[in-house]
């Protein structure tokens, strides 16, 4: 059996149709806008403390708000998340939902050096999708 | 001398404050909304093909369009690049700038596997830092 068998397999899963389709997931499949948008801009300290596992919390405990609509994510020398919500009132009781400020106050003192939160209406949004 | 030097400035550099401050710049200095966001999601293509190049002009030349404010931007799985500025007209114009024109073109033809544009209008912002 050739010696690079597991490395073959995992080339072959990194680039699969598959594996491809989850990063086309990862564009949100909001509605027709008008809709809303949260954009959180971030610096992250140096360390983990706990900071994913906070984050996955936050996602999925934002996707049971009434409102949301959908999110995306990257994080290379800044994070920048996006949320997308149905009205701002939507937005405001996310804000004030009593895990989430326990995680903004955690946030503050140890996972971000600084961040910037714009509240934006969204007006109008087109595609390409190269299928 | 340590034949770890190199690695030793590597580290102590990565974690200098002055480059740190660079990711604390990277987050757009914007002025008091409102302002207009667009938010450009995208999932690249394989391979580089000209894209790096072709990424850093478009910032170039954006910073260089009447009414531009700032841009943020972080590739992970997916990219998002969000830029901001001061009116719908002036993102219409970088949107027909000739130069975009042609990027856009090319965007579709190989560097995109999938986008989503959204144009915003910010409401409100806040931010934090612990400086």
């Amino acid at each position: 059996m050739c010696r690079h068998a597991n490395l073959v397999f995992f080339v072959r899963f990194i680039f699969s149709p598959a594996l491809f389709d989850n990063f086309r997931n990862m564009i949100a499949s909001t509605p027709t806008p008008p809709y809303y948008a949260v954009i959180f801009t971030s610096v992250r300290t140096e360390g983990d403390n706990g900071y994913e596992e906070m984050s996955e919390r936050m996602v999925q405990l934002a996707q049971q708000q009434p409102g949301y609509l959908g999110h995306e994510s990257a994080r290379q020398d800044i994070g920048i998340t996006v949320s997308y919500w149905e009205s701002l009132d939507a937005i405001k009781k996310w804000k004030m939902n009593a895990e989430h400020l326990l995680a903004q106050k955690e946030g503050k003192k140890q996972w971000y050096a600084r961040y910037k939160v714009r509240i934006c209406f969204v007006e109008r949004d087109y595609e390409f999708d190269n299928e």
